[in-house]
């Protein structure tokens, strides 16, 4: 990686060089006056304690940085009327992605109240980390973002993401070092290995070493050019070198760069869609190593602040209190000189305004960045539409969660050599596996946010790997359903199957349902949980979750055969309910008032319970039994705390006001009481679910193990039935005494009892599909 | 990357590594055994479907594989007498490393029931996937390994961990190219910059190239050789490649590479600890590139299996109802001739036998790989004790989670260059940091289960970054301490800090109380969760937590400056208690009844707490208050249900049976309602906590946007006692005054109202520290 531009070979002049270095300034200027001034914006008179913040709140490090990347992609899309979309990895650098959205004029389109004038710099400085105000990142508030960068790890991802299926679109991506340290973004790099230069976008990475992170060095920014390099070439990119401190050669090595970089791919592209060639090639990259703090204070205190961690933050800490400290201020906001920059009305100057790009290529307004606006409405179920713009994203587990069905319509992405025995690889293949879970959620972000629409299926128990980036989606979708301009975008559709309860081969470590617990404690506007109890709910569900936008669906279902309990019309009246009584399973009439109450939420559990219910109806006929199942688990909570929740009286009319009820649910227990503690009848409410017991063994041993299984839950409702003497006494003993007989059985023979193994229901019923 | 090896160059003979493929070929032929067999373990008689388990559960794929580098390891290790970790990347291939320990007699040493003769082969092959047997993967159950690798991507990271400060220790980590896609993983490799060569011990990664994941090719595998070479030169490894399907030149491929490796790792070692090279090193890493499913059936059912992702679980899928698949399982397993490899008895022939190391060699007898027979008691508090043998573990955020004394004591960790300007940064830091908590995570991990003392400091919302791996980590303490012959190991701690109410400059994606939710759903033997409500507090709770073992314990706890509330006396009597009345901060005198009881559980909230009780004491002094303050939150859940939870008769005595209770919680409100919910006087406790609301505000605005202020509070309060008359009207509309105030000031200014910045508690109390 040397730096391989000729400097004799780009058209950019000295003059224009000259230009982008004032509106760098510029954004700098306003990035260091959001993060410290409350009045005096321009510094027409001198700086006084009471133009200064008392909180000072910000990240300057890595703010200059951003805002020269933005500057120079400026130019380009300038040049080369290209479609841009600017993903900015350190998101802390807000000031600087709002500085430049202001100098291009998105900002005061979309907020006119933050005017383009001194009036409105004064406001934009205020409204900072302020309260009331903005927040400090890359937000959903700021324009031309889709990510916020605060939870680092997920730049490189998400810009793949936007740029599938978006021909014409290049994503720069800022990465930062700190930031690449992590590791979804170490791996992201081989996102490359999924992007089809002839219908995706390109992706143009810009690592940006300013060399540390809040108080360390980064790693990549201290090992050898060499071993950079190397690390570059071996993910499969070719990097471009832009390093220095001084900016005028800074500009015009950044400039080169990015002609080099759009040229090569403009190249790429014309030699794969004209046929010319194929595979994965070998895309550009940008290194820029440039100062932390580029042009701030080098000294503060006596201590090194550019180029060093400490200017990470807020270099000069006591601006407001300490006249030492606002004189560092002042002068390094008056070396931006500002009076060449912005004229009498505090306005950008033209000759500066006019290197801004136009209309929808400015990167503030870029509609890819507002993906609600671009969104179509997904055709259902016509399986043609599909083909557009829809992906299915998945760790490897698409054939092993039993969707392998979709390699009739697709195969699976594919950029690398293809053998002869492959199977369903396919450089134009949908279905994205990576044995990532973060580059499947990360990607799907990035696809969704840009207006597409996507599915992600994975193990329930690996979910949890992405708790974390869906905290961060959950959070970014709370906030742009309060903002007008951001249109809806589709919503993220989880499919967990190769659930708990059928992790027969791999035991323990795949076993856990607390994925939708986590899920629970997110505004309830944006959450929904699913447990289709079998295949036409599903469909029904799945149906649903597809048509909704800005929330995040999950489907909790088994990829097992299993039952199937409703036909279609009543699947759907079931599903649109939410939660409803199965009359068939019960021996309580419509409407009687029931002895007990079964309920269950979860395809197993209602396998289990529907079971349940039929031995109770054997062993105890006189015994009036309730089925309830729950399909949307968002019912129980009480109507103030969900949308979905059901009133009270509904509530009672299912699970009644002081029967007992044995509820068979899929996860952890402690949810339902905690959905449910509002409820009249909660004290009877007695919930069997996961136990976080569980090993490699046969499938009803698994519910056995953590006495979820029918004959726990029969036991169960006769316990909290009252006394039913003798009969009672009898069945009590029949029950136990079929349950030992299983354990022997299993661990006799390996597997289930066949009784349980091919056990239907054994009472027929007019509302039950297939009788 | 060529195969540089020169094959004169090593000693090992041919007779050697002709006895190391018989040895090879017994782990394969048990490891086949254990997938399929019930009876019939030598094959002495024509296998009959009886002889097949009805459900065949395992992975085949990966195993030859880690059975041929445990075979050349054990070689190796006797040749140089080496201290060896085998850390199994893919853990799915159990039957391997459970078939190497019954090889070299750990595992009949462990198991006495599992025999070394036929009758305990018997035995091996029937409890592997079996109900009642041992897990599919390489388990807690399973010798020598501290990796169960159900979840993939520690590997490498967890290798590390328990190579810090294990000096004489080489820890070969087998990564399979599928884990090497994960995020984590692919992070991991730069672990290699904070491993200093003379105190620590070596890592020998073995990146198993078998070229399949489930179902996919992996990404890995498909590059070109110049690409693999470029990122593992640019990671920092000198790779050496073994490539080959030919048994007879794989042997000595890997022979060499083996002794090269290790060649390097002494010559590296020599140097650097003779005080000749400093820095860090290019340590050697293998990758073998060899088939999936080698050796065992080329094609099922017309289908290329060996060499293919079919081979990956169970190749012959129908061996016990398909008498072809039968045919093919029997051909396979007798191509590994048992009658060369297993006397008469069944017991390994006395030559192989020979092969395997003695004693402690063994790895599945090695120390460090059932690390609670290392374990030394942690010398607390005498500081010189810290030298020796524990780490601080945590993702670039010491100094800014305010922990920077420790840097009076040691410095980061740091093999890369030392700038002059450089702060606290050191060869022989024991500061771990590195922007990823995925490795903060796994070395802490590796380091504790070796038998070490560690401590991982986190920002509270990032710890969901490593929610899956605290999951697997708590699964793998639950069944360790089933195990008697697994010794315990210190106790996970975490502390979680710079928490939902103090992300004054980060705003609302660094806000995210939600690990403990995630936490409390663990077992509770192994949980505990700690909510210190001041310094002295959180030195006792601290203290305590260091002494234990075999538990995660989660201490949440501000950085900021706060009131100190108890005196080190009353603090250690508080936390033992877990839960108590602060008789000094409420107006109903001891063990008096109160009207109204206001409860709170962490530092922002117990202040906010106190002063609401402040407040109720100044604007309604007829009402008897009592404060409740919980540290150990699992105090509050039912006795049955933790055994830390507080009897239900004391449970009353602090929160009454019948008044109201106004419960401050840090937190997501449910998490108190679902540990609570069984407790008599639950219908009246309510709760206030995060609400998922926040920005870059003020600290006290946030408590307001979450309605969890003082204010908030004392109105709840007054809500929930009976009607207070005028005086009730009165004091509300002064807390109305006093909330609108603060929003006013606040907006105005940018900061708190300095009534509420400065405020302390207005009212003596001898119980107080610092009166």
């Amino acid at each position: 990686m040397s730096d391989l531009i000729d400097p004799a070979r780009s058209e950019v002049s000295d003059e224009e060089l000259a230009l982008i270095d004032r509106y760098w300034r510029a954004a700098n200027y306003l990035s260091v006056g959001q993060i410290y001034l409350l009045g005096n914006p321009l510094l027409r008179e001198p700086l006084k304690a009471e133009h200064v913040k008392p909180r000072l709140l910000g990240h300057w490090g890595t703010t200059p940085g951003l805002n020269f990347v933005y500057a120079h992609l400026n130019r380009i899309i300038n040049a080369r009327d290209a479609e841009v979309l600017y993903v900015c990895g350190p998101g802390h650098g807000g000031p600087g992605m709002v500085a430049n959205t202001w100098l291009e004029g998105t900002y005061s389109e979309i907020y006119p109240e933050i005017s383009d004038d001194a009036e409105g710099m004064k406001k934009l400085f205020r409204q900072f980390s302020f309260p009331g105000g903005i927040p400090s990142h890359a937000a959903p508030e700021t324009p031309g973002s889709i990510h916020e960068g605060g939870e680092l790890g997920y730049a490189l991802v998400h810009a793949f993401g936007a740029a599938f299926d978006n021909p014409d679109l290049i994503v720069a991506c800022v990465v930062g070092d700190g930031e690449a340290e992590t590791g979804p973004l170490a791996a992201s790099w081989h996102s490359n290995k999924f992007l089809n230069p002839v219908r995706d976008g390109a992706v143009l990475p810009i690592l940006h070493l300013n060399g540390y992170k809040i108080a360390n060095p980064t790693v990549l920014a201290r090992i050898s050019d060499e071993e950079l390099t190397d690390l570059f070439s071996g993910y499969g990119y070719a990097p471009i070198l832009v390093e220095g401190e001084d900016p005028a050669r800074m500009h015009r090595r950044m400039a080169h760069a990015l002609d080099e970089a759009f040229d090569e791919i403009a190249a790429i592209r014309a030699e794969h869609r004209a046929g010319r060639a194929a595979g994965r090639p070998r895309w550009p990259m940008i290194i820029l190593r440039s100062p932390k703090g580029w042009t701030g204070p080098k000294e503060v205190d006596g201590k090194k602040v550019e180029g060093f961690w400490r200017a990470h933050q807020v270099p000069v800490s006591n601006a407001r209190g300490d006249e030492s400290h606002r004189r560092i201020l002042e002068d390094w906001m008056r070396s931006y000189r500002p009076q060449d920059l912005f004229d009498a009305d505090g306005r950008l100057v033209p000759e500066l305004a006019a290197l801004a790009p136009r209309g929808e290529r400015r990167m503030g307004a870029v509609p890819h960045a507002n993906g609600g606006r671009l969104r179509q409405e997904l055709q259902q179920p016509a399986i043609e539409a599909h083909a557009v713009d829809v992906r299915l994203f998945g760790p490897d587990e698409t054939a092993s969660n039993r969707l392998d069905a979709v390699f009739g319509t697709t195969g699976r992405a594919w950029m690398e050599e293809i053998e002869p025995y492959d199977v369903s690889l396919a450089r134009d293949g949908r279905v994205m596996e990576i044995l990532s879970e973060h580059l499947c959620q990360g990607w799907l972000e990035g696809y969704l946010l840009t207006g597409r629409h996507g599915f992600f299926s994975c193990y329930e128990a690996f979910i949890h790997i992405v708790d974390s980036m869906f905290n961060q989606h959950a959070k970014w979708l709370k906030v742009t359903r309060q903002l007008k301009w951001r249109a809806p975008v589709s919503s993220l559709n989880y499919l967990l199957t190769s659930h708990v309860w059928r992790q027969d081969h791999n035991g323990f470590s795949h076993q856990d349902p607390g994925f939708v617990d986590h899920v629970a404690n997110k505004k309830a506007d944006v959450v929904r949980i699913y447990f289709p109890p079998d295949a036409n709910s599903l469909l029904c569900v799945a149906d649903h979750c597809l048509a909704t936008y800005d929330r995040i669906n999950v489907i909790v279902a088994g990829k097992q055969p299993s039952p199937q309990w409703l036909a279609m019309e009543d699947a759907k009246a079931h599903c649109e309910a939410g939660a409803g009584i199965w009359d068939w399973a019960g021996t309580a009439g419509h409407g009687e008032e029931p002895d007990v109450v079964l309920a269950c939420a979860g395809d197993v559990p209602t396998l289990e319970a529907v079971a349940a219910a039929g031995l109770l109806r054997e062993l105890l006929p006189e015994v009036k039994t309730r089925l309830v199942n729950v399909v949307d688990l968002m019912t129980l909570q009480a109507p103030e705390h969900h949308p979905h929740g059901l009133a009270d009286d509904r509530f009672d009319a299912l699970f009644t006001t002081d029967k007992p009820v044995v509820f068979a649910y899929h996860g952890y227990p402690m949810l339902i009481h905690r959905l449910t503690y509002k409820r009249t009848n909660h004290r009877n409410i007695h919930v069997r679910g996961y136990q976080e017991e569980g090993t490699t063994t046969t499938p009803f041993d698994m519910v056995v193990m953590n006495e979820l299984d029918r004959f726990h839950l029969a036991l169960e409702a006769i316990n909290r039935l009252p006394d039913q003497g003798e009969a009672g006494e009898a069945a009590v003993a029949e029950l136990r005494r079929r349950l030992a007989e299983h354990r022997t059985y299993i661990c006799e023979h390996g597997e289930d009892l066949p009784e349980i193994r091919n056990w239907s229901w054994p009472y027929g019923s007019a509302a039950r599909a297939g009788d």
